[in-house]
């Protein structure tokens, strides 16, 4: 079965849940005309169903090729991806003085869900492009911004980024490749790169690699380390295409999932070095890093939302036509679709209820983004900085998280069929278990949201949130609607929880860090627990005073369920981060026995 | 890296946690020589590490080839298979009138671990061949029995198990395959069965089909259902092979994982018919199943277990190689190994907690149905039995569970790498992905334990357990080691927790059985979480007690690990059980909207 953006449930998460309209309201969006979003979010979906979804099967299947350094993508990946580029796709959020067309990132947010969601594997290559473009937007120089921006925003090349090497992954400090600097104010980089993500493919003309080196006298660790653009083919004067640079994929690895996504070692330097660009200041390569790590980590997040509410989508439309057994109380001749069972419809609704979560926790952090860059008062830029700060960690990890638990929920209600590759519901989770690990592990999520995003100023960015997440369960409180059942109960115990352990991270990182630390990956899912029931229930509220919607009381109970059945691990969930810290720290008699 | 059995851990487990020591102490194994335990399993360790375990990831690679009917298994398989009946492993349980070794269910239990661990696809095989042998036995003819039993039980020949049908998987009762009489006695078998473990394959001379099908008059539903021998080759009255029968693989499915196993389509009657053998009496096909059901599923429980400890071994020694960034305080120009990280060490306790866990609770399912079969005291066997009937889903559904959760973790720790298929960490968790699903989803375990087990005479069975495991927890007390942390006050609460939820769904079931359904997984899952830390308590508190045992410090801080790490959470799932259901009943809203 193709795929379907969920247009309405994407809306009342964009604008009320995730506070887009609220935000256009406060006039942070300057002129944005709220009227285009569902159109443009229409043709994402009609073009991600025709297009991309048809051919989500055929790239895990087919895989890619390798031969001679030259990487061939899968029957019909090269055209799809041209007619993405002459859609325009490509430069939803591109800056319009390089023929973007300036969009609202939480509106590229809704469209990167959907692209991960008809077709991952592809979605991933304009990720990395994006990525390539805000690191050089912000730090590249004004000649090699007209040289690429342009084409890295329309899609007519793609780009990478190259980081990892065997021994530098998460401590990216250890990498090795090294950079010489050249007479004409260029480089030569020599090195090889591992895990590069389209490194090398057939469906654009020219790929630029953004590329970590150290040069000759550089600081160890990461104030050693300075970025550079490099051209897979080198740019002449007139924008044409001129030599081979000095940059080859030598390998690709064979996934678990993603097949369709070339994985490329890239070998530099085999020919006297492959051509280079400084991007920033030199040794200051890490900071560019940074600026677009907030960025590149929210829409991985979406991949996690993208692929939970595709495997969703599949895992109803099989409990809807598979017959197996009948409901309660029929007779034994009767056979009634599976859907009818107690225990799959909790299945159901539980990958419904987290995707839900997830998509507006997501696209939240985009709306906080885009108003950190575009408000006019430094106060509301800052405040929505550190907001979007305080929410990409829980967006990465929260999202891809249950992106897996989510496929794997999809592959159980298929029964036997869902261990068949066929099916497709095995793709899902397999192509998900990538996305808790790459562009920081959820681990390094925990850890970002503990030591940097909670502790700065004794937890401010976190109480304020929970003031206004607080707000929301009085208005639960207050609508006195018994669809709602306990959920204003069980959220109100979430923040409660949320904020004890809050508290006990604060007091213990100063002097025990260790102990914080243990109990960073159960604080980060707290976290997500309350803060997704909150904004569920926010979107519920909403959705109750809105025309035109249908019946508004599925966001009631949509809400409620996650508020009963996920938000009511809180407490648990708190105990494990502050009761649970001496057990992690006497591992080692455990572990290495 | 290979695998090395954990003797010490297992022999724990088995002795205390799941009580092989007081049974036979009690006389319920006769003159059973608790000396011979060890040295069977270090000999079966030795075998798993030498010869199943390098074949691993030969199988997954390889996978098998089906031509002309034929099935072609990996290189290396047929050899393996050989050495493995020729060592008498497959025989370690089977009846001594048949040639079997007679030694208990537990032991093999503890083999059934070890194999899976090493190479679970290989395991497979025999595991379907013991659910044959246990049908013939209890079931058979003299004259079957006589003919095919000491061959199924050297492993001379395999068994499969036929029952699904495209249209008739968890509802068994929808199946359509037929059988008539023939006038010799025997009958004649026409129809397809889908997803039959090795029902072809090149690693024996004969295969021995037992296919479930119905005769022409027999009645609708499950009580129309007829079990039927059906030999791949026909034997002669001296035991030599004769012709072939009509029954053939006509397919082979492309899975997600356990690529070694062939999962077949058979095909009946293309030429007249198979001709098969009556087991038990007419329409009685689903008593024959129910018999060998407590042992099957403990099987896929114990390969849960296994693989979960697989999955941790591997992630462990990773972890204790791969250096990336350091300990808190650590110089930056330091590089530690990462198991140093308190989010490293949490991930791999939680693995080694819930493996030990499940691996303790399939152990004492094993010992109950030892005890069921061999106790003298009519009282004793009927306890036993009741006891084994409890512990049955929860030994297959918690531990395939976990088996999942652990093998993802074990991806988690790999980083990059393991995503990458030559890590060997992918394809646990590919494996593993069967097995919540096959022998009975862990949704039908679920609800057997609540409308089965549970549920008889006022929900007896569960609170003779939770008697038990409430003195478990107040010899922790009494223990006054502080090494334990909070584990009795979890624990407590985590008996309590069972204890309400139970009386919730015993007082629902007759009225509302929607509403207790709607609740069975979570309550499975608590069960499990109260049931898995009692027991893992029980061990430390044995070891503490125990010559030779080394460090019995880390049982405790394991112990207690789970306890507040696992079972701290039975509280948040007994209200999801008991304050869940009504989102659950108002599903149709949301899902069908």
């Amino acid at each position: 079965m193709t795929y379907r953006a969920p247009i309405n449930d994407m809306l009342l998460a964009l604008n009320h849940g995730a506070g887009l309209n609220a935000a256009v309201a406060a006039g942070h969006y300057g002129n944005y005309d709220s009227e285009i979003t569902a159109a443009v979010l229409e043709e994402a979906g009609r073009f991600a169903s025709e297009v991309l979804a048809p051919l989500n099967r055929v790239g895990d299947s087919n895989g890619i090729k390798l031969k001679d350094g030259k990487v061939t993508t899968s029957p019909g990946w090269p055209d799809a991806y041209q007619r993405w580029i002459a859609a325009g796709w490509n430069a939803v959020s591109g800056a319009e003085a390089y023929g973007g067309q300036g969009l609202p990132l939480a509106l590229n947010a809704v469209c990167t869900e959907i692209w991960a969601a008809s077709n991952v594997a592809f979605g991933l290559c304009p990720l990395l492009t994006l990525s390539a473009i805000e690191a050089l937007d912000a730090h590249g120089s004004e000649e090699l911004k007209n040289i690429y921006l342009e084409k890295l925003i329309s899609g007519e090349w793609t780009g990478t980024m190259q980081l990892t090497e065997p021994q530098a992954g998460s401590d990216v400090g250890a990498l090795r490749a090294r950079a010489e600097r050249a007479d004409d104010g260029s480089y030569r980089v020599f090195g090889t790169k591992i895990f590069i993500t389209y490194g090398e493919h057939d469906m654009t003309d020219n790929i630029v690699h953004f590329v970590l080196a150290r040069l000759p006298d550089a600081p160890a660790g990461t104030k050693g380390i300075s970025l550079f653009l490099i051209p897979k083919f080198l740019v002449n004067a007139d924008g044409s295409l001129g030599a081979r640079n000095d940059i080859y994929c030598s390998g690709i690895e064979h996934k678990l999932g993603m097949h369709a996504a070339p994985t490329c070692t890239m070998t530099m330097g085999d020919n006297g070095g492959a051509i280079g660009y400084l991007i920033g200041e030199e040794n200051r390569g890490m900071q560019c890093m940074f600026t677009m790590m907030n960025q590149a980590r929210l829409c991985v997040g979406l991949e996690g939302v993208g692929l939970a509410d595709r495997a969703y989508q599949q895992a109803l439309a099989f409990a809807q036509e598979r017959k197996q057994g009948r409901a309660v109380g029929e007779k034994p001749s009767k056979s009634d679709p599976i859907i009818v069972h107690p225990d799959v419809k909790r299945m159901l609704l539980q990958m419904r209820a987290m995707t839900a979560a997830a998509r507006t926790i997501s696209y939240a952090t985009a709306v906080a983004l885009d108003v950190s860059f575009r408000a006019s008062d430094p106060a509301v830029k800052a405040a929505a900085a550190t907001r979007a700060a305080l929410l990409t960690p829980i967006a990465k990890a929260f999202s891809t998280d249950i992106g897996n638990e989510v496929a794997s929920l999809g592959v159980q209600i298929h029964g036997g069929m869902g261990f068949i590759e066929e099916t497709g519901a095995a793709q899902h989770l397999r192509d998900a278990r990538i996305t808790p690990i790459y562009e920081g592990t959820n681990g390094i999520q925990a850890i970002d949201l503990v030591t940097r995003k909670l502790a700065p100023n004794g937890g401010e960015a976190v109480w304020a949130l929970i003031g206004e997440l607080t707000a929301i369960v009085d208005e639960v409180e207050a609508s006195n609607d018994p669809a709602f059942g306990s959920t204003a109960a069980k959220l109100r115990e979430g923040l409660a929880a949320l904020e004890r352990a809050s508290n006990w991270l604060l007091q213990r990182l100063p002097n025990q860090p260790n102990d914080a630390l243990a109990g960073a990956t159960p604080y980060l899912r707290l976290f997500g627990s309350a803060l997704g029931g909150c904004m569920l229930a926010s979107e519920a509220l909403a959705a109750r005073t809105m025309e035109g919607i249908g019946d508004a009381q599925r966001y009631v109970t949509l809400a409620r369920f996650f508020a009963e059945n996920v938000t009511v691990q809180a407490t648990a969930l708190e105990r494990t981060v502050t009761e649970g810290a001496d057990a992690v720290t006497g591992a080692d008699a455990v572990l290495l026995a």
